[in-house]
């Protein structure tokens, strides 16, 4: 018997001893869901891509690019923090689908969702959310993402993905600017004729304010804002809006408060400037549009009196401060939403979110909310199979206490991250995050691939961003003894780099 | 017992009757899912909004705005063309959740493919469908999307709804259009810093001509290509990008035959002009988008005539033709695409899709797939869970001959549909359609929001487009028995509009 089948086999012994196999429903038995529990360590039974990850490869390459793919995975055999892939490689997921996994695989109450027979004309039935909601939906809105509503914020939006939630979030934002602009004056029929057209004044030059190294999305509006990587806007036609520097601090953070302090400083007067530039040049800068940490763009951060003095800018200007949250949200960070870590004297206008959360959309202030309808609207505006998957997931986070777990894990992860740079000072610096959001710089791009390659042979599985920054995104569900996992891999690879 | 009640009561003895309930594995028995026969007849037992929906519209509104929801749904007993609202009036569901619903409500093969447990895994692990693909992912574009692709396409990208199928549809034609442009030369330095900040020559000044009355979508860059209604783009700094004239045909088309020639050939005058003109201020044209039928716009048709000379003009003119079939895909013009009526000798470039396709994306030619990675690209880039659906769906359609029925279906609607306008003719006019995709033309909005209303209050759900339009888009399981149904009460509405 192969190993994969060895491997195979040994899970769906697991799942017939825990009675929790969903495949007995099957009336062909050949795929079976993995429940539980996780595998015990990596295991690496091939090189990756493996040879059955190749010859999908090359399948996929006839009918799309296939520049991104990694390999192949056989999520009926994925469990918990491991990913299996279709070669039977079995890793540590320290990167959870860019992101995206609250409680990595196979989770089991994402499977009583998915199997609960009272969900099952929810993902049945699509609606159009917009117009035709389903019974429950004010009650899955209340339970699924206004019970995990950052401060203060009562009013939620869903979208299917993260670029319709920055796209509808500027929308909102741009929307509130100009009502507030046309104060009691009633729409004038040139406005709508005009709108309609395209053209001022029903379509305005009006501009969102965004910092270098930014990501906000691949659709043109969220490119007009999205600044980390020339790829994203080659050849396309983006909105030129303004771009302010977002702040490099230097590290270890307590050695250099006072440099710190001013270069965040200096990114704030830009801020202002520009704004003030732009409205003078006829195109009102009408939002400013930030992550709590730029995640595609190096996981930078910036301090709370940062964001803070941002806050207190876009409110003396009378614009609105959209805090990207696509990333960032979702419990990684420790808290539910990173922008609390800042502890802001007042809310964001529009929070973003996406990925983890399942289903895209934005919280945002009452006065963020358009009057009229049709105007932040699509066909689906969302999905209610994805809010009843995210309910699941809140509820998990809340019972299995996820949050207190992120934070001690987190701690445990950013300790060794530490100690790493310690032994390893040449090759990686700039230990951060927060949470389990963390992420380390190497010296170069070269040694940052070589060291994630390395890694995944050994059966880690971690992701990149920036220059040569190496990003960690695990799923909230990672433990100490995972950290130790791939902080003994980490180790031994950092020390045959340093060879 | 309430009629409601009474109405409860009978589906579930069906379900009874006809194990063919779900609710049977519950463990709370309060929620089963209606599984057929669908209702003989609508059953309007409240004024609509009833009391129930007005209560949660209510509600909803602290949370977000409303002032596009119509009424809430009991998705669990509608069933079929059967659409059943929270005051448990059953309606005949001719607009089916804006176009989006292939097969109606709670079809035995899409319960069947959301219970299979062999899709388990697909509904729970949602992967970063660019990097990770699952196992089946081949097979199932294969099986759901290009055994259905448009004739001599067989390459497709998937994406999670329409707006960012367009985004990123337009994206490959973009990308095409300056690849071909730099020809054997590579890349240079500056071409890549200035992309990062979003100015030429990285970020190239393009555009995208549409047509008046075109909707294709609600972000960013489908605004630009968007001018239906004010509302869409009120406010916001879209693309200011050429807009052509879509004909305006003259009905009944027999007897306009050379006026309406005439109408196209200006048109498509007017298209080369544009392109042209563009061309020469430095804002060249890398695209056209049109839809095969005008949705939104007020179900505009144009000949084959018109379509392939667009086609013609623009390769002659070197550049892309995106067809967006959002809203025409998937059989419901008595074709898998609206667009293969035209018989057009090149196919299009780009044919957008999403809606009843359950899943959205985009067909394109091999020319236009992008050479490099991350261009087309997002976190989810689609759903396999919506693809698994769709598979279900597609093999219905065959299995089941939907398109012959929809065509079959489609005659007796608009002949229906001509009848009728034959019968009151000071009130509605330009009866048309292609399949049961079809509408017809009040005299006045007023008049036709009326009669909308009043075929409600029937139990007769439709919806509107463009000035004064009545468009309907049922599924395509609508049978002639439905349309008598329809016509019946569309005949005593207009008799009533008409005293």
């Amino acid at each position: 018997m192969t190993s994969r089948g060895l491997l195979l086999k040994s899970f769906r012994k697991v799942n017939t001893q825990h009675k929790t196999c969903i495949g007995c429903l099957a009336t062909t038995p050949s795929r079976h869901v993995q429940t539980g529990p996780e595998p015990a360590t990596p295991r690496i039974v091939t090189e990756i891509p493996g040879p059955k990850s190749r010859q999908l490869i090359k399948e996929l390459g006839k009918i799309q690019n296939v520049g991104a793919v990694h390999f192949f995975c056989d999520y009926d055999v994925s469990c918990g923090n491991y990913l299996v892939d279709v070669d039977g490689n079995v890793m540590l997921d320290l990167f959870t689908q860019i992101s995206s996994l609250p409680l990595g695989y196979n989770h089991p109450a994402m499977i009583k969702a998915v199997t609960d027979p009272s969900n099952l004309s929810t993902f049945v039935n699509r609606p159009a959310l917009g117009i035709y909601p389903p019974a429950d939906w004010v009650g899955r809105l209340q339970a699924a993402l206004l019970s995990v509503a950052p401060p203060k914020m009562h009013h939620v939006q869903t979208m299917a993905c993260g670029a319709c939630s920055v796209e509808h979030g500027m929308k909102a934002m741009f929307i509130k600017f100009m009502t507030e602009r046309r104060g009691s004056a009633t729409l004038t029929p040139e406005e709508m004729s005009s709108a309609k057209e395209g053209q001022p004044p029903g379509c305005p030059n009006l501009a969102v304010l965004s910092f270098n190294n930014s990501f906000h999305g691949r659709t043109m509006g969220c490119l007009g804002i999205t600044h980390s990587k020339y790829i994203h806007k080659l050849d396309l036609p983006v909105p030129d809006w303004p771009v302010a520097r977002f702040p490099e601090l230097k590290y270890p953070l307590d050695d250099h408060v006072r440099e710190n302090q001013e270069e965040e400083r200096r990114c704030l007067a830009m801020v202002e400037e520009l704004i003030d530039t732009w409205n003078r040049k006829g195109l009102p800068v009408a939002a400013v549009a930030v992550e709590p940490i730029q995640g595609e763009g190096g996981d930078n951060m910036a301090s709370r009196d940062f964001f803070q003095g941002l806050r207190d800018i876009t409110n003396k200007c009378g614009i609105g401060l959209l805090v990207d949250e696509v990333q960032t949200g979702c419990g990684a960070t420790g808290l539910f939403w990173a922008h609390e870590h800042f502890r802001l004297s007042d809310t964001p206008d529009v929070v973003t979110f996406s990925k983890k959360m399942l289903t895209g959309g934005f919280f945002s202030k009452e006065s963020f909310v358009p009057k009229d309808g049709f105007r932040v609207f699509n066909t689906w505006v969302g999905d209610p199979s994805k809010a009843a998957l995210l309910e699941a997931v809140v509820n998990v986070i809340k019972g299995d206490n996820l949050l207190d777990r992120v934070k001690v894990t987190g701690q445990h992860l950013l300790n060794g991250l530490k100690q790493m740079q310690g032994k390893y000072p040449g090759l990686i610096s700039k230990a951060r995050g927060l949470g389990t959001h963390c992420a380390i710089d190497f010296k170069d791009a070269a040694s940052r691939d070589k060291t994630i390659a390395k890694l995944r042979e050994r059966g880690v599985h971690t992701g990149s961003c920036g220059a040569a920054t190496l990003r960690l995104r695990p799923a909230l569900i990672l433990e100490n003894k995972h950290v130790d996992i791939f902080m003994e891999s980490f180790d031994r690879v950092l020390a045959n780099m340093n060879k």
